[in-house]
């Protein structure tokens, strides 16, 4: 199989660094897409090919990173456009939906992407699971994404993904709820003394949380309800995903700010410190 | 104030280890408890009154320290019984029980023990807050036991431990499950790499979860009902606790072994390795 080709639908910032450290033409469809987006692209030095018809003509492959909430609607419509290519869903989705997705194509990989937009070598995971999976893999060899193909075919990727954000996304929106009902009983201060006490880090980590995950709750809540099926599937409690989609939906709001702080989580948690 | 002879209801582990810690004469009724109960008690140098209510005769101060789900039924038998004394709470129940506690006694003093049952020094914190907490903390001077007053009147000590024990418990829980998660779409091994790649420790922490909740489960699953309460009282979600009460109920046959491994925690899950 040659890809020389692959359009992504649609590069935010990590599918911008995706594309940009991809061996093959890297493409994308500027039509109806935001100024912000069209900036970032032209940065990462993908070719716009215009419309999303156009796009599908020119790729071999296409990658669809896009909120976890989209991921289904965006497969059928490339399915429906009669894509005949591989298509590689790289989004955080349960391994359910990552196998309807793949009902679509002849020629599916699931993927998933573990760590930050990939700037620098040794960041950033991108797994990839299912029968065509070796040569989307050869497209990162030598870049700074770190490609690496697992076993288990359709869904494994996606699995992996939904296990990992579950301790890193549930675990931050988490450790937001427990400062505020610390907040709430006005037990925040002996909270943090006994943390640093006995659970070095625990500080720290509950700010980060605040800074970090609050610009992107309003797109956590999706991966929450992904994660939170994942469990119920597999016959766990889905509770620590739909707590964790609560936590991000009240967060919301914050799209767009720049590292807010642990007072302005708390107040929209209900709870001012 | 003065007290010079405490009470302690139902010394477990953690009781015995509380008891053998005190200033004034620590004392416990043995009527109707179990050999291993006495045997312990004996080695912690507590002084058996008989029967519950001898001891309440002969005591200035009740501790209880009890599963969390005993907590209430235990503080009405004692106010039943016309005990006036000092009564401490030192169970892992959610503020609002304590407050209901505190409405049966003149002298309550919510506490909460964080840390192993006290064997050294600076292990084991006893969290006391209430009118009467300072006379109760100098039982503990200079002793194994770090008793620290915290400001916020009944319930503060209380809301400290739910919060604390979130993290803790709520995240061993967590941990066990995604472990479930990852074995059931066989991508144990794979989430084992990434984490000792980008979560340094939760390998060991996972593995630690199921040696060291496993023979505990059965009473964590009270002590979860309990943050699920202390987090919808404070508007915020219930589902994290109640998610890890489903969790300690499937371990909970686990009581009484040493240290099982993650693969028995798995099947009990409902996923084998």
């Amino acid at each position: 199989m040659q890809i020389d080709s692959v359009l992504f639908l649609h590069p935010g910032m990590m599918g911008v660094s995706l594309a940009a450290a991809c061996g093959a033409d890297a493409l994308w469809a500027s039509e109806g897409r935001s100024e912000d987006t069209v900036v970032r692209a032209r940065a990462g030095g993908l070719s716009d090919v215009g419309s999303f018809t156009d796009g599908l003509a020119a790729a071999s492959c296409v990658v669809s990173i896009c909120p976890p909430g989209a991921a289904e609607a965006m497969a059928e419509q490339v399915a429906g456009a009669g894509f005949d290519g591989v298509y590689v869903d790289a989004n955080a989705i349960s391994p359910a939906t990552a196998r309807r997705v793949a009902g679509h194509f002849t020629a599916y990989v699931d993927g998933s992407v573990i760590g930050p937009p990939a700037s620098k070598p040794g960041t950033t995971r991108l797994y990839l699971s299912g029968e065509h999976a070796s040569p989307v893999a050869q497209l990162w060899e030598g870049s700074a994404v770190d490609a690496r193909v697992i076993e288990g075919g359709p869904g494994a990727a996606s699995a992996l993904k939904m296990a990992y954000a579950s301790w890193t996304k549930i675990g931050s929106a988490m450790a937001l709820a427990i400062r505020s009902l610390a907040a709430a009983e006005g037990v925040d201060e002996a909270l943090v003394e006994e943390w640093n006490l006995s659970q070095p880090g625990m500080v720290a980590r509950s700010e980060r949380a605040a800074a970090g995950t609050g610009p992107k709750a309003w797109r956590f809540v999706g991966e929450m309800h992904q994660i939170a099926d994942a469990f119920a599937a597999a016959g766990l409690p889905a509770g620590f995903a739909e707590a964790g989609a609560e936590v991000y939906e009240h967060l919301a709001p914050l799209k767009g700010t720049d590292a807010p702080g642990l007072d302005e989580v708390l107040e929209l948690l209900g709870r001012a410190t």
